[in-house]
């Protein structure tokens, strides 16, 4: 695990975030080698019709300058399955990026729970086996003594869960987040132009900010498998998703933005921890209020107990805001690895 | 060095921020223990006429108490200096939170270098000595294999200076912050309200906001000298307070915040870090950006390279607020220097 200069990594699922981390480990693998002292050999990327494996280390260069000869290089096996060669490898760090089944965690869960099994750390940018199975992962991981992070799950490149580490010497209370980009966006929208839900919604979709079907968005449920993660890891719970309360913003009409207004509020979409109570709904915000940013932003205002409350904002979604997350986790572990 | 169950500490300056620090080590003992497995033990108390020494320990419960009952302990040894003494304790970690002089460090800068010249790991409430020689004070730590925090020194417990851990994958390129939450109030209120600087900092002062003397606030030096720590950790320069451009908010008058304001900006007064670049100034910021916090908040906000803005907000001063990040910081070195 993580022994000598080299780390030996594989990638399973190389869409948009698998390729994102694949240049960015391209771009700073010099600054890596220089800061951090080791180098990281990519030995596999599976996709979910086969893998391309080199034990000597995969050449980045040449797979990046056309990712579309992925499947025509020498190397390349048809119709193999992750979970049926991780345990052949011999790799210090899985990093699982594959399109996930949001009820089920398939097929990551199972590649998690593989590489495990396996003595193999975990980097995973996919939240759906941490809301549906938090305690069981993190029990197998401390079993086979590895190391599981996931920090591009919550507001991707947002230190919203490392930022732990920083606040080791206080203790925090509550938790209250906007952590689903699309509905942020609807609603300011739909609070600014007065227009109607369908008509921001389509909006967002336009623009690339809601998907086809935009129900796992706007019904909350991916807010509230946000929320359970960072209240896992901040407050120390051990939730599901079965146990967040989650309304959804569909219901939400010009004239409720309206009459919100005449008092100086305004209603955001917001995910709270609380008191051993998890809540994803709409709710009544101060207008001037911090929580009330704009646009596609993500926020996480962590209530603490010595020094009030510490926000932070950024971007929550992205290619390269997930891979820079990614990376991140990478780089911890190996440190932890190594003690330093 | 932090070997063993035990982390012997001493504390040098019993101030506000000292005081808080004692009360927050007492409330937390029992959760460090649990969660870290260390015990905390105060060997001794430095003020500027004295110290308490007991390297048994020194009763935490006692002393707080009655603070003022510090001079009367059996243990209390009247005129002696914590430089003379330091090299005769059997200390791990000492923690530096004097009154001292923003011009030349002092007594902290002393302080701090007996104690790395004695192998001491050394946690800083005090930003003077390294926003005027930060580079000497790593060189010695370096020389003396030991380890110098002092999150406390910009924005109190808002982690501004840890969360560089925690974008390690990332790449920063510039910072702007509001450093200085008495400037902020004051031109928070000119801009709300239309009121001169003067009859705004007198309300500062009033509400305890401002010092008596608020020279180091209202020119810009000491937000200037926080912008120097800040960039030199995150950036990876080592500047010093000279290399800032500094300008205060004296001159800003309400007829231009009110020329601002008909094209929908507000004056804020920025520190930036940026192509090599100290500049502390006045500057136009759109209302609605996020930089325009209200009241004495502090924010700091990190371009990246890979994800565009993350931006930190929280109490900027306080207490509690730096007595949670110094314990943040002596968790941290414990933790380091076990390799956990």
């Amino acid at each position: 695990m993580c022994k000598g200069m080299e780390v030996k990594i594989c990638l399973i699922g190389m869409g948009n975030v698998g390729t994102c981390f694949l240049q960015l480990l391209k771009e700073k693998q010099d600054n890596i080698r220089v800061n951090f002292n080791f180098n990281c050999k990519l030995v596999a990327i599976f996709e979910y019709d086969g893998a391309l494996i080199d034990n000597d280390g995969i050449d980045l260069d040449n797979l990046l300058d056309d990712i579309t000869n992925l499947r025509k290089n020498q190397y390349w096996i048809s119709n193999v399955k992750a979970q049926d060669l991780i345990s052949t490898l011999d790799i210090d760090i899985c990093i699982e990026t594959t399109p996930t089944n949001p009820n089920t965690g398939e097929p990551a869960l199972t590649h998690i729970k593989e590489a495990l099994n396996n003595k193999i750390d975990v980097i995973s940018s996919n939240k759906a086996p941490f809301y549906l199975h938090y305690k069981k992962i993190q029990d197998l991981a401390e079993k086979m003594n590895c190391l599981v992070k996931f920090e591009a799950t919550v507001a991707s490149c947002v230190p919203a869960i490392s930022i732990k580490k920083s606040l080791i010497g206080n203790t925090i209370s509550r938790i209250r987040a906007i952590l689903n980009g699309t509905n942020n966006y609807i609603l300011s929208r739909m609070t600014t132009e007065g227009i109607s839900f369908s008509v921001a919604l389509k909006e967002a979709q336009e623009l690339g900010y809601a998907e086809t079907d935009p129900t796992l968005d706007i019904s909350g449920y991916d807010a509230a498998g946000k929320l359970v993660i960072l209240s896992n890891e901040l407050l120390g719970w051990s939730k599901s998703i079965e146990d967040v309360k989650i309304k959804g913003i569909t219901k939400i009409t010009p004239h409720a933005l309206e009459l919100a207004k005449i008092d100086d509020y305004v209603i955001k979409h917001l995910a709270i921890a609380e008191e051993n109570n998890l809540i994803v709904e709409p709710r009544l915000v101060k207008r001037d209020s911090l929580l009330n940013i704009q646009g596609t932003l993500n926020l996480i205002e962590l209530q603490t107990k010595y020094a009030g409350s510490i926000i932070l904002i950024g971007k929550g979604a992205g290619g390269f805001e997930a891979a820079s997350a990614i990376l991140n986790d990478l780089i911890s572990i190996v440190k932890k690895r190594r003690g330093f």
